[in-house]
């Protein structure tokens, strides 16, 4: 099957129409016709070759959402019919037989297919081929495909922290950011039932964040009466923040997970951390099982994404707005 | 009471003969004439003043080991009798009403009595006072005095790790460092049915790592072949180390604990942390439950310190070998 694709040629390039022979379907591979693609920032990354690890011509894109169009010879189509609208996020396949997939845990998977590494092959496209059937999701009916894809990456992060780390509804909650991340994890943890407070670089974004379910908002670093206050704080952007001070934030044994990937070292004192037994934990997308709760939960809880949609001859402009973190909040393409 | 003690009267000074009086014994409080007591690294801390908190003449000791000899008005005799065999360790009492003791973590309680940092009334005295029953540990017959003693301090903090974090026996837990803390951390993890490594900077400390447990000991940061092997690492070490290396010992999802106090910053990088959720989390003193459960534990399973024995006239070659670092394992003044 030839695909027709949109990709980067060089770093920091426009994307261009492309096409890629994406060979006979695997057994268990699944091809998706792609309706929306989000843009997360990790795709820039790899448009702009920040990692160091891209293959030109680059098709990025792991917030893919569209309609299956067929599987594999071993897929049971009673699992997953054509014609299903479904999702497919930052992990396409997992290998279903190392102990991490044993465990449930397929994200830790050494054999996994990263969607948005793998280079060639991404959401910015026509179709897009998951290698396992169980990485792909159906989107619940309550949730507009333009909504659900920002979800498969950016959703299935934030929320699978709560899991992880087992919040309670009695938890205090605070969530760094209010971006891409930050606006689904205000929404999550509110649902979830917490209180929840957002901490925000920028005024501006105040109102906002009360509408996705903040009680409170600490604006510009105003921690003052706010030391020990949260059992569990997530910190969605990609900065490098004082982190004692953060640290300084949680009540004993609380909890700072970090999702936003920070430039520089993340350096804590032994004082900000030991006596009061904290914690500092890194996070990474969710499970197969995590990616399953997130869209029920969402659907059940309405937690939406608000998302900027372009058509892909704007993708340059959809990409600036990403590059420049000027979305509000989450932009997706429209294949 | 007139309390008999030994005190430095400057930073560094070698113990000098003191005596203070302790005034008439409150309603919860508890005398204990001390027969043992233990030297940690935090006294020394306290003694040459490394905190910059010591007020002088410093009675130090937070590892006292000795003999119930009078209880206040409002214990109860049954609970405590006098004549009991009991220890005092770092917390001597904390308020039985906050959040923390009500939630059973009375070592976040933020009016606890911190035996080594109350200054001048610590253990390295003919008395010692803990101003709540309830921080007093009646020791099991099966342990010694002197054994008992860093069981107290050095004992609960390793093991309040293995509960809090859940350790099972199928773990692969690392211990670094073969010194006070670390030669309990050995034997603690051993005896909870985990395969143990020791990872030290010494070859001498070899064959004593097996015999404490260990079924495999790393010497001189020999990684190679170990990256990605522990469910859980807990560091015994007051020194910088690569923490990413640490981390990269880890399984995704793995547990780096930090227990030994470091001088500097702890550095991770965003990579070493985030994309295999990984976690960095500091350690301290058990509550009274996790104390409770260590001495019976330990009394059940032969856990037990190897201790140097000194008595008071020798106090300035006993501190001066935990000073070096030099003790095997566990340096105790016999009163």
């Amino acid at each position: 099957m030839k695909v027709r694709a949109f990709a980067a040629h060089e770093a920091g390039a426009v994307l261009q129409p492309f096409q890629y022979e994406a060979g006979p379907l695997g057994r268990l591979e699944v091809d998706v016709r792609v309706t929306h693609c989000g843009v997360c920032h990790s795709d820039l990354g790899l448009i702009d070759d920040e990692f160091g690890q891209a293959r030109y011509p680059v098709v990025a894109g792991h917030e893919a959402v569209g309609v299956v169009e067929a599987v594999g010879a071993d897929v049971d189509p009673a699992d997953l019919p054509v014609g299903t609208r479904v999702g497919v996020g930052a992990i396409a396949g997992s290998c279903f037989r190392c102990e991490w997939c044993l465990r449930g845990q397929h994200q830790f998977c050494p054999e996994r297919d990263d969607t948005v590494l793998r280079g060639s092959r991404g959401g910015f496209a026509e179709y897009v081929r998951a290698s396992d059937w169980r990485h792909v999701y159906p989107i619940p009916d309550a949730i507009g495909s333009a909504e659900a894809a920002p979800m498969l990456c950016a959703g299935t992060t934030v929320f699978a922290q709560l899991v992880r780390h087992k919040l309670s509804p009695t938890d205090r909650v605070a969530v760094v950011g209010v971006g891409g991340l930050g606006h689904l994890a205000l929404q999550f943890a509110a649902a979830w039932g917490c209180h929840v407070t957002a901490i925000s670089s920028s005024r501006a974004k105040e109102d906002d964040a009360s509408r996705f379910g903040a009680a409170e908002v600490i604006v510009g670093g105003a921690f003052d009466g706010h030391e020990q206050e949260f059992d569990f704080i997530l910190s969605t952007v990609s900065a490098d923040l004082p982190w004692d001070e953060y640290l300084g934030l949680l009540k004993p044994a609380g909890v700072l997970s970090v999702v936003g990937v920070p430039p520089g070292k993340i350096e804590v004192g032994a004082m900000a951390l030991l006596p009061q037994a904290k914690t500092l934990v890194g996070g990474v997308p969710g499970s197969v099982d995590d990616t399953r709760m997130m869209l029920a939960f969402a659907a059940r809880h309405g937690v939406r994404p608000v998302v900027e949609t372009f058509a892909m001859a704007e993708s340059a402009a959809a990409l600036d707005r990403v590059r420049k973190g000027s979305a509000r909040y989450r932009v997706v393409l429209g294949m």
